[in-house]
């Protein structure tokens, strides 16, 4: 109970310390580098401080590459000059997580742009997350479903080939409607079951007919700046 | 020399030829059978006869699905009731190759809707292919390169991580533009080297980052009548 009263757990310090978490991240991009900017609530403090940097004059010459049409729309608002993805490799990037295994292999895609993020970051020599404590766990699946994001024409057919091997799960709606990527596609928000091998299972997944990609990060990530209870963690691969 | 006067090889006759064969294909179908409807120049014999003999009482309770729009409309048009794709098993399918492996191994895709008749056709108990005689090839690739359907976000990082291990290829285009699928993909074509195991290439290419599908239709087809010099081949796996 005393840790539900702790002061640093309340709402505002949370926010705080993933705000700082972000600025750990942030602090690790040098002046010409080309960054790839991440999608979702902790992702939006590392575009905000990109852009206090540049404009600060303590950083120059730094291109954004966005994974979404929302964090593009920040990063201009905030000043930072940003290009397509094109297959120069990104020099890091700088993104969130719903789940961070012991590893750092991520389960990602709960805010829908998982597909656009893996294409992104996979091109990344670094990629850096930043989350809060909540986002920990023990083994990937364990609080957050796994989306996998499919396509809409035989999605139907698609999900029973899922269910075959991932029996609970549900496709992700949009209040009454199908919810739809940017890319056009559905997703089935897959259960992951206890013990599985994580490559071997992104392996079939990928492999089964219908599939574009899942939220499965394996051996990507780099270091993590995590914010928990009495400061920011930095856990490294 | 006397090949290419041989009556059987001019083009009227050649297609008349693919309509037998066609045919041939279309009495495999029963009463009350769910129709997988392919897509392409052969598919449309296959579509017609259908219809014709539904128009004539020699069939009746068949059920259409669709791998295009063109096949919906030809098959509306000829009065095929039709059904979206859903989970349960179609019956059999017809539809054309673009290439032809003596194990009945397919490259398909030429047409641009290699994916809708993957999905669909992977749920027919029976496939049957008809072409004519200048699609059997003794190795897949040795005449029409691979279509490989890859997501727009992100699409030259695709193409690059594909000619890695397929190194001759191109984008489709559509005049000067991309040329863009029915699911809003683009299309890679890539020159298939010798001498490769087709299940690895398959899963390879399959688990490249980027990648929905390819034109490879491996174990699939149950039979194929073959229009040739001569007659109607009727190969079988």
């Amino acid at each position: 109970m005393t840790d539900a009263t702790h002061p640093l757990e309340a709402p505002e310090n949370l926010e705080a310390l993933k705000k700082e978490a972000a600025l750990r991240a942030v602090a690790l991009v040098q002046s010409g580098q080309r960054v790839g900017l991440g999608t979702g609530s902790t992702a939006k403090y590392a575009i905000e401080e990109l852009g206090r940097k540049i404009a600060a004059g303590e950083l120059s010459g730094v291109v954004g590459v966005s994974t979404s049409e929302a964090s593009e729309a920040l990063a201009r608002a905030v000043g930072i000059s940003t290009e397509p993805l094109d297959p120069r490799p990104l020099d890091i990037a700088i993104d969130g997580a719903d789940e961070i295994a012991p590893n750092l292999d991520l389960v990602k895609g709960l805010g829908g742009a998982l597909v656009r993020e893996k294409v992104t970051e996979a091109q990344a020599r670094r990629l850096i997350i930043i989350a809060d404590h909540t986002k920990l766990v023990t083994r990937l699946g364990e609080k957050a479903p796994l989306p996998i994001e499919i396509l809409q024409f035989g999605f139907l057919s698609t999900v029973e080939r899922l269910r075959e091997f991932l029996p609970g799960g549900r496709l992700r709606m949009n209040g009454a409607r199908n919810y739809v990527t940017d890319n056009g596609n559905f997703i089935f928000d897959a259960q992951l079951p206890e013990g599985f091998d994580a490559r071997e299972l992104e392996r079939r997944i990928k492999g089964t007919l219908g599939v574009v990609d899942t939220g499965l990060f394996l051996g990507m990530a780099e270091r993590a700046f995590v914010a928990a209870p009495g400061g920011v963690q930095e856990l490294v691969r």
